[in-house]
């Protein structure tokens, strides 16, 4: 009788353990968020120290000796509680544990410790080198983190038995492997230079839209914002809008909060912004209650998913003609522009929202040629961190890279390989789930249409309702449930593929649209 | 050669533990802040988990067997490390860390538990009851605080030999007794009655001054605010103004934040509200370097000084003629006033800023009338703590005692007893501390203006560099190395006493002033 007991009492303590982890996770949501929004210049050093002491004691609670052997005694056990219809949710939860653990574990402490200096230090560089156009000024710090994350990678390579890159591609989205985004991104790279092509001759083939007349007073973006999240159905209770440099979504349970940058000539890209968070923070929002507010299984799946969600509601709602039907009216309401006015028809706001161009910069780019500033990077940071490139060679290799793929060539560094933080603050293995979710989106978007067949007259009508229960029901509820394989496979049929992506294109895009 | 070495590592250990938890400490600053000012309300229960999940984590720390044993072999040492200056701040930062131990060891966790979790009821069960003036409805959760209340100043009064009371006190200003309290308060109590009277009757002599005519937009209340501010002396680049209900001063490390309330038919009382909470963050902004972001010994002083800080900047400075002759022309520029306006003189703001009414509400009251209501309070609370006052008896009590100090009896008790959170939240012993600060603050002053014989013509003149200085060597830099009392004989020569600030009153509101 004893046995059981104890092992169930594994599990218990496994749970208030990762509890007190999330916690910690929360506290650092909301500062995280703060030091974004809020914090005064002044206290960037004391933020710094206090977030690593919280990260530290994180650490602490997952690398203790109890446990792993809390974790052993758990995976040994036959059932994890009473209730069987929860043991599904239990015994994912259980993975999730481990998987944090072996993360966290696989690392020595020291290698940690250097690699989150070496990232500190090469953000720093990073600022000045990018306002400098100074890429030899990032070389000696970026150089560093480069060498630490081989090897971490080297290390979580050996502990999972995975190659060093699938083991940093793992990180961001568990189960990710570089052969199958090998051939996801091969097919979209067959297709992508000809396409382009294509939708830039049929868009310069018709005549652009007038733009409309700012200035757009910021007090009034944040109302109209506001208005459409709430549309969607962000849930004004349990979360924020505010402004930040970067936009981005973050903050904690129940308190999900995201930012954006307004600019007074030009409501539409704050507006698409703040779209593009709202499907990030639906997703927060729609995790199942029973488990997100203290457990890993409760959690988003990895940062591939995560973009799937931002990406259907921009590229694949708010983008869209029927959306813009819509919104376009609310626009001029909001602004006070003439009905009549062409730059104010839902046809213009439509021409400008799908509006293709070959750019530089990959925040900037359109959904036909982001993948082709994705595609190099995930190219050159394999080859980097295999070695087969080395970071001097890396301004001539992004130069080569974007020639080759889209056309242009950046003209200083600053246009080229300073434009991103990633690689500076050690997120090698990032950039290819800003990719996979574009496919994913397409790929839920295709069926979740499928399964309502008054889709666009809903959208028109700025009826969300069916959408989200769609997404809340096939993708937020399932939270780490599953693998994101897994939960493609069960939402639309089949695992990720290329081809729902190519056909949205196409329709947008192509000759026939 | 060992000993040395190991009981130099046991102080050091300590200072490497404090500092965790003041990191800890400083998250939770963060996080209440943001509670009171961006928190969503669906957050509120979320986030009540988050920062008790932190506070016991710290807790832990502090109560760890580990750190009984590090406190022992550091209290052996003759020495705590090897520059012998820094030796009085190590051994009044031991002197802290035994003082913090010995607060969170007396009383049983169980004990501790269930106090939080009354407290956070009755502060429910409080906003109910304040609103719809039900005294009745506050009783069972009000009776439970305090009895667990009771039972925790028992434990105290049993671990650090003080009687239970004291042992309250010294939570919220450490070596506060109850005794020296009694005399104070009785000097205050003989001189008051009588004061008020001729206060009150050289005030109906004279006309009253016109009012400004509003509304004043809150915009530009906060930019006047930020301007004074700065001006005296907050330094903007650590620190933030924002709004919530309840002003205060909180935040964390060179991010001292305050708040406020504004209101658009008066902005005076936001103005002198930001201006006391200034106070506050000069005290917190000019803690000692070597000491404030990590040890206990670089904290603010106790309550009772913290709050001299806060008055000594309204009471002392802002509300002066001298200082309103400066601001006057200031608050007319802002508000696009004219300068022969006889409601915008310094005169007539100096006037309002020192008006003296019989009030029933506490934090609305004046620098004459307000000890009297903290004397009520105070007295109250003794007698609840040692079981002579049943609470049924409180609202009764409460009459009376508002009808003999100042002569005016509450219509109800939402003006009476349930004005204030501070028993429901449990903070007995903390009203005698907002008296103790007016007192020292007095004191303070006549010290500083000794000291700086131009005094009045530099606030004439905005010129708050001599007294921010003078506060600078004499108060914050001092942190926590003495005790109030020591701090405050050194910086004025002598204990704290009630006569300065009887002084300050007579020259401000007798019949001579």
């Amino acid at each position: 009788m004893n046995e059981p007991a104890a092992r169930d009492g594994a599990y218990a303590a496994l749970e208030a353990l990762f509890a007190k982890r999330h916690h910690l996770g929360e506290a650092l949501g909301v500062l995280g968020w703060d030091r974004q929004v809020m914090m005064p210049d002044g206290a960037s050093s004391a933020r710094a120290e206090t977030m690593a002491a919280l990260t530290g004691f994180s650490h602490e609670l997952l690398t203790a000796p109890e446990t792993a052997d809390l974790l052993a005694a758990a995976e040994d056990d036959a059932s994890l509680g009473e209730d069987p219809a929860l043991e599904p949710w239990r015994r994912a939860n259980l993975r999730e544990m481990r998987r944090a653990h072996a993360h966290a574990s696989a690392v020595p402490r020291d290698l940690v410790t250097a690699l989150s200096i070496a990232e500190a230090e090469a953000e720093m560089a990073w600022r000045a080198a990018r306002a400098a156009d100074d890429f030899l000024a990032l070389l000696p710090s970026l150089t560093k983190v480069l060498e630490l994350t081989q090897e971490a990678a080297a290390a979580k390579s050996a502990a999972f038995g995975l190659a060093p890159y699938d083991a940093l591609l793992d990180q961001y989205e568990p189960g990710a492997r570089a052969e199958s985004i090998d051939a996801l991104f091969a097919a979209l790279s067959d297709f992508l230079p000809a396409f382009t092509e294509t939708a830039l001759a049929r868009q310069a083939a018709r005549p652009a839209p007038p733009a409309p007349a700012g200035p757009f007073p910021v007090a009034t973006q944040k109302a109209l914002a506001e208005t459409l999240m709430r549309a969607i159905g962000f849930d004004a209770k349990r979360g924020r809008l505010d402004v930040s440099l970067h936009p981005f979504c973050g903050g904690a349970d129940d308190d999900v909060r995201i930012t954006t940058r307004y600019d007074e000539d030009d409501f539409a890209s704050a507006l698409m912004g703040v779209l593009h968070e709202t499907g990030h923070a639906l997703y927060e929002q729609g995790l199942p209650d029973d488990w997100r507010r203290s457990q890993p299984v409760g959690s988003s799946r990895g940062m591939a998913l995560h973009e799937s969600q931002s990406l259907f509601i921009e590229m694949q709602v708010c983008r869209s003609a029927a959306f813009l039907s819509f919104a376009a009216p609310q626009f001029r309401d909001a602004f006070g522009a003439e009905a009549g006015d062409p730059a104010w028809s839902a046809e213009a706001f439509t021409a400008r929202a799908q509006r293709v161009e070959r750019g530089f910069i990959r925040v900037d780019a359109d959904e036909v040629t982001y993948p082709a500033h994705v595609i190099l990077r995930y190219r050159l940071e394999r080859a980097m961190i295999g070695g087969a490139l080395s970071l001097e060679d890396l301004p001539g290799a992004w130069s080569d890279g974007m020639r080759a793929a889209l056309g242009v060539t950046p003209p200083n560094d600053r246009l080229g390989c300073l434009q991103d933080i990633h690689w500076p603050s050690g997120a090698f293995g990032y950039f290819p789930t800003y990719t996979l979710g574009a496919m994913a989106a397409a790929q839920l978007a295709e069926a979740a249409r499928a399964a309502t067949p008054d889709w666009d007259e809903r959208l028109a009508a700025g009826d969300f309702s069916a959408l989200l229960s769609w997404l809340r029901t096939h993708v937020h509820s399932r939270a780490s449930l599953l693998d994101s394989e897994a939960i493609l496979t069960e939402a639309t049929g089949a695992p990720l593929q290329a081809a729902p992506f190519l056909r949205h294109l196409e329709a947008r895009y192509g000759e026939a649209a």
